[in-house]
C-alpha cells in the first residue's frame, strides 16, 4: 500500500500537464509540416489501426520527462506495449504512470481534431491523476485534467498554460440522471478496428447496441432507449473525458485498453462518476452492489456524476440504475485481454 | 440574375462573422448562467427534438443585425419557419440570408461543444457565402467561413475576432482522394431524430448504412466499405465544414435542412468539395454527370476538395466515383420535403 501526500500528487499532477503540453506542441508542429506532404502511416491489426512515427516520438518524449522525474515509477506505454511481448495487464499497486501518446491516430492522419494525449498516474492499482490533452482543440488546445483526493480537483483549461482553468463538472452541482434515462441520455460509443462481417462479431453487436439506445420507447422488443443522441468521436480518451466533465451521460466502449481510458477515469472518479464492466459480470444478482470495472479489461461503462434526485435517490443509485438500464438494451462484447 | 461584386460579398462575410461571434457571445453567457441550473427545454418533434429559449433568442439577434444592414435581403431560419404555416423551399434568384441560429441542440443542452451558428448566404440559389461559428470548441470558439468567388477564400479562425486565420482546405492541396475510397475514408453521418422501429425505417437504414460502410471489404455482401472510421457529432453542419476544410473525406446525412448545410457547402465549394444527393437520382446513367444536391431537398452526400491522383484522374472524376461507391453501399432515405 502506497501513500502520497496531496503535495505529492500535485507534483505530478503538475509534471503530467507540463509533458501533455509539450506532447501537443511536437504534434502540432508535425501537422504544420504535414500541411504540404501526406503522412506516412504503417498499418497494425488491419487497414484502419495506423501508427504514425509521431505517436512513437511522442511516447518516448514522456516516457523520458517522467522517469527522468520519477525513476522509481512504472510506466505502461501504448506503443511499447505494442510493440513487445508481454500481453498481460502489469499494473500494480506501487505507483505507475499509464500513458497513450496520441489516442485517435485515425483522426490525427485526417486532421480531424479528436485526438488526444492520455496521462494517467494510479497508486495502489487507482487512477489517481489524469491529464487528456486535445492538441488540436481550439487554437490553444483543451486540457482536461483532475487529481482524485479529497483535497484534490478536476479542471478544464482551454486557454494555454497560463491561462485561466474552469472546475469540473461544468455544471456544479451536477444535475441528477434524467428519470427515465437512457431516455434523455448522450451516449457516446465508437464502432473500433475490428470490422469482420458476423452476426456475433463485435462491430454487428456494437451496431445493434447503439440502435437499440437510439430507438424509441417500447421499440426493438422493450429495448428501445430514447437516447438524445449517440455520438462516435473516433476517441475512447475523447468520450471518456465528455462524461467525466458532465459534458456526456454515457459511455460505452469495448475493445480499447487501459491506456484509452486511464487519465479519463481519474477525472471521473473525482467529478462523481462511475465505471463498471460493459458486460454484467456474470454472478450478479439484481440487488448486488456493482463493481467497478477492471482498468485492464477492456470493456468500460461510464456514467457521470450526479446529484441526489427529486425522489431522494442518491447518485450511486440512479448510476446503478442507469447501468442495469443500459445492460438490458446491449449485447454483450468479446474483448478479451491477450494472454 | 442578381451579380455582386467581391468587394460586396466581403462586406457580407464580415459582417456574418460580426453576427456570429455576437450570437456566440449569447449562447456562451446563457451557458455560464446555466451551469448552476438546469435549461428549460421545449419539444418539437418528439423528446429528441428540442428548442430553447436561446435558439429563438438568437435567431432574432441574426435577423434584426443583417436585416438592419440589409433591408432588401431574403431572411430563412430555422425558427420562424419551425413556428410558421408555409413548408415549401423558398429560395430564389434573390440575395438569400439561410439561418441556423443553433445547430447541435441537443449537444448544446448537455454542454457537448458541437454547437454551431450557421449564417449561409445565397446568390442566384447557390451558396457563396457562409459562416460556421462553435462558440464553445476551444476557448476562444472556432469559426469556419467562406466566401465562394474566383477571387474569395475559405478560412479557420480559432483566435477569437483579431486573431490568425489559417486558409482552407487544412492541406493545400489538398491531397488526392484514397485510391480505393471508400476504404481509408473519414465518414461523417447521424442518426437523426427519426426513432421509429421498422425495418424500413430511416433510423433502420441509417443504422445499416454505416455498418456496410464500416466493414471490411468483401463483407456484407460486397456493401462493406472499410472506412477509416464514422463519426456522428450531432450536428450536420460540424460535419459538413469538417469535410469543407478536408478534415474528413465524406459526410452522407438525410433528414436535416438547409439552414443547417447552407453555410457549409460555401466553404466546401469554394475548398472544391461537390455536394450530390444521398440518394441517387432514378435516372441518373452510369457514365452520367452527377447534379448537385437540391439545397432544399433533405438529402446531401459531401465530399472533400482533392487534387489530381497519380494516374491523372481529375478532381471532379474521383469524387463522382466515390459518389458512385457510396450509393452502392447506402439505401435509399425517405426524407422529403413537406409540401
Amino acid at each position: 500500500m502506497t501513500e502520497l501526500t496531496i503535495q505529492q500528487l500535485e507534483a505530478t499532477h503538475l509534471l503530467a500537464c507540463k509533458v501533455a503540453r509539450a506532447a501537443g506542441d511536437y504534434l502540432r508542429e508535425d501537422q504544420l509540416r504535414r500541411r504540404n506532404v501526406t503522412l506516412a502511416t504503417r498499418e497494425k491489426l488491419n487497414s484502419v489501426d495506423l501508427v504514425t512515427a509521431a505517436d512513437e516520438g511522442v511516447e518516448k518524449l514522456i516516457r523520458e520527462a517522467i522517469l527522468k522525474e520519477y525513476p522509481e515509477h512504472a510506466f505502461i506505454g501504448e506503443e511499447s506495449y505494442s510493440a513487445g511481448e508481454e500481453k498481460r495487464f502489469l499494473l500494480k499497486d506501487e505507483p505507475t504512470w499509464i500513458v497513450d501518446p496520441v489516442d485517435g491516430t485515425v483522426n490525427m492522419v485526417h486532421m480531424f481534431p479528436m485526438t488526444a494525449i492520455s496521462i494517467g498516474f494510479c497508486v495502489n492499482s487507482i487512477p489517481t491523476v489524469g491529464v487528456v490533452f486535445a492538441p488540436f482543440l481550439g487554437g490553444k488546445g483543451t486540457l482536461y485534467s483532475a487529481i482524485h483526493h479529497p483535497q484534490g480537483g478536476a479542471w478544464l483549461s482551454e486557454f494555454g498554460h497560463d491561462g485561466p482553468s474552469t472546475p469540473l463538472p461544468l455544471t456544479s452541482p451536477p444535475p441528477p440522471l434524467p428519470v427515465d434515462a437512457p431516455k434523455g441520455c448522450l451516449f457516446f460509443g465508437e464502432y473500433g478496428k475490428d470490422r469482420r462481417d458476423h452476426p456475433q462479431s463485435n462491430l454487428t453487436k456494437k451496431a445493434t447496441n447503439f440502435v437499440n439506445m437510439a430507438t424509441e420507447i417500447g421499440g426493438r422488443e422493450g429495448k428501445g432507449g430514447m437516447v438524445h443522441g449517440i455520438r462516435s468521436l473516433g476517441s475512447s480518451t475523447m468520450d471518456m473525458v465528455y462524461v467525466a466533465s458532465g459534458q456526456g451521460d454515457i459511455m460505452f466502449e469495448a475493445g480499447c485498453w487501459e491506456w484509452d481510458v486511464c487519465a479519463g477515469i481519474a477525472i471521473l472518479l473525482q467529478t462523481g462518476g462511475i465505471v463498471v464492466d460493459s458486460n454484467p459480470p456474470p454472478d450478479l444478482g439484481p440487488t448486488d452492489p456493482i463493481p467497478m470495472a477492471n482498468l485492464g479489461g477492456r470493456r468500460y461503462l461510464a456514467i457521470r456524476g450526479c446529484s441526489e434526485d427529486a425522489e431522494g435517490r442518491s447518485a450511486r443509485e440512479q448510476q446503478e440504475r442507469l447501468v442495469r438500464e443500459v445492460w438490458k438494451r446491449t449485447e454483450r462484447l468479446d474483448y478479451k485481454r491477450p494472454v
